[in-house]
């Protein structure tokens, strides 16, 4: 299996805040980002996997910047890493008010991806390698963002994370 | 300004998994579970502030049963603890097929909000008192899931975060 | 089969009143209420049958207090009795606006569902055993109901609905 | 104010039935089609009333042909009768498999509205003259079925609903 | 095949135009306006051809009156010819603002369908004969509008488009 | 007003293909891919405009390649000249399967918008420069589309459209 470079999964996905989407101060609901996220993060593990793929993890989302009503939001997603058979995903959210010129990137994250093949068991996907200075810092973190998973889900004992202890031992 | 019981924010929502949430193997999409945790877990905020919301945080979730299109999806959503003008909520989601039989806990996540004034500047909330064994654990850990959620933010040192330290450190 | 109890099919439903779901006077639609409250009461009736179940008809429902955009929609609906293979629910809608501490009841309806085997055709559901008081008169005006039904539907004839007469040529 | 035709507020509304909108044996949702008809006898409403209206009450509604998904649902609203500041308005559903030449009416029902001036306030609106034999027949029911909607909704003693009553007590 | 009448195949939708259609004016959306189109002319293509049918071309639309959200829209489409397989539709649409007394004509356009039997393969439609002068017309002037479509689709020469070549060349 | 490239224009959009978007063959409707066309396209003109802007014309759209449930929907637009205050906007859409390793180019189409300020009067808007071979030869053939709009719209006499009388009187 030929490994691939992170910007043949990149995704690019444009949404316009409706009505519907907002809260009553008329900013986007943050469901509703993490919705738009999963989805440009899923087509994205998609084109690198070539496989049908299933939403495995979703890493803390901090919202700071609000979204307004009639904003164009986009999105784009792009694979940092592959595990076997998941992938980790990285997504940014720019907000952006054309008329007024204001345009804020509003979020980051990382989702988690698990490749399935035809019988919905766990599929083989390719090695990722990455090229710029951004795509091997990314690739690179990606092992203690791991660690942190697997703790957080009680399948990895505190102690075991090594990259994680360093981080919170380190003076 | 009195504190308030978890129990007096307890959200119950109910949702039909329709073919338009579902992916190519007729799962719902993580990010649609995503959506309808923050509607509810919005809500139960919103009862305890008795202020307008918005999602401030979600914490690391992770997908382990899948939820099959035409199963009816229950979601419980309470406050755990109050910070200030912030809030930390529970969310518990089940997924049922009523006439198989067959009813699932399917995800479990902590999302955090801020109340609002009309003025949409952040209002002091109430503070919690748990009552039962499983609201005191979930208040207890709220302490080190805030640490976890500011230094994930770059808010906060690693070695700063005390409780999540000893976690790490501890043999 | 074993009688259950109106209990044991209790659903609770939590909904926002969206933009899209209003009229021009940003008042929620009766339409989406009582399609609202079809999907809580439909639950509730597979929960007591334990199969798939239908709707076979909705009793006259009136709409007094207004529902306003951005309210919050709880529904409970729950099996009042059973006949063979058909159920009727009872269901109450409550509209609250949280930050402004309203919240009223606005309406009560009931439904009648037909349970349905893998073949599509009716199946026996359970009896009902009331229990509380409330559950006793709604399990005793069933009958009365049922007639009502039957004879809008012209499927039996005003001087033979027994229950009905009586309460109209009382004095 | 001239009193006015049912054929003047006659509305037609054609839709087709969506994944989304049908139950797990791929039937529209009998809550759906309450919704459509809704805003057929809205809009029918409306028209007769040149005013903003609001639905007031659904009489009972039964289902007996089930809808397919696919089908095209065309549904025909109109004013029947108009009283004060209300009026009583008739819908009939067709579901149609064209290239299967399958076509049923599913269902009848009648829907109250009341007219709103700019204030909300209950607004006088126009008289009916009905001119065919439907129309009148459908005209005179009206009062039948009023009383019985203000028994329903206990604004009404049974013993004085004097059209009602005749018919449960004729031999 | 026994050639139809134009009015066999009218088709009549009534739609509302919700905030979540419109864009940051409150104007709804020329594409919103498109698809509407689409799905009723659809529906008259399927009555005439009594066959599954699929988009093969829109010709030219202009947008002139704007549409505002809370608008009745009035949509109303018939096949004005067939050719063989395929069918030309002529669909217009108004706009209308009850309580204010407005109504205009908004748009007018021409889609033209496929049918298809049940393998997906082109299959053969009933004849169109006018009776109505307007029908007439629409009947006459489909053979040049179908000339423009092949050849702005790449498929006929314009120097071969006779009907098309007079129009630009008489004086 | 300083000139702008296309490229400054471009938006990309991605959509899936959901149940409730597709025919009863399983294929997305053609109306719902002129309604995405319009809303990458006004995103793009917008961009150029920095303005709000309408849609003013579609020009013939033809449907050749189905596009099926599931596939993943690629749009690009951008502008390709502008008229005092209106903008020609050129759209390509492609559909691809991933697992299937398939993708077509399914559309392509030239849509029209107005800008408009905060009045809602028409508004200047700056000129294009076109860069790139592909981007020189739409510039040019923009005028000979907006003839044939001004043609179609009734607004200009056939023998008037010197550039495309030309087209069809050539040998």
């Amino acid at each position: 299996m030929k490994a691939k470079k992170p910007q043949e999964s990149v995704t690019i996905m444009t949404e316009l805040v409706l009505p519907n989407d907002t809260n009553p101060l008329h900013n986007l609901r943050g469901g509703k980002v993490l919705h738009w996220m999963d989805i440009a993060a899923a087509i994205s593990a998609q084109k690198h996997a070539e496989q049908v793929v299933v939403t495995a993890a979703v890493d803390n989302v901090s919202f700071e910047n609000p979204i307004r009503e009639g904003d164009v939001v986009t999105i784009k997603a792009q694979v940092t890493r592959a595990f076997n058979t998941s992938m980790e995903t990285f997504i940014e959210v720019w907000a952006e008010n054309i008329p007024q010129k204001r345009k804020v990137k509003s979020n980051e994250a990382f989702y988690t991806f698990v490749a399935l093949d035809y019988n919905g068991r766990p599929a083989q996907v390719p090695e990722i390698k990455p090229e710029t200075e951004d795509e091997k810092t990314r690739f690179d973190g990606a092992k203690r963002r791991r660690e942190l998973r697997l703790v957080l889900a009680g399948r990895m004992k505190p102690n075991e994370a090594k990259e994680l202890k360093s981080l919170f031992t380190s003076e």
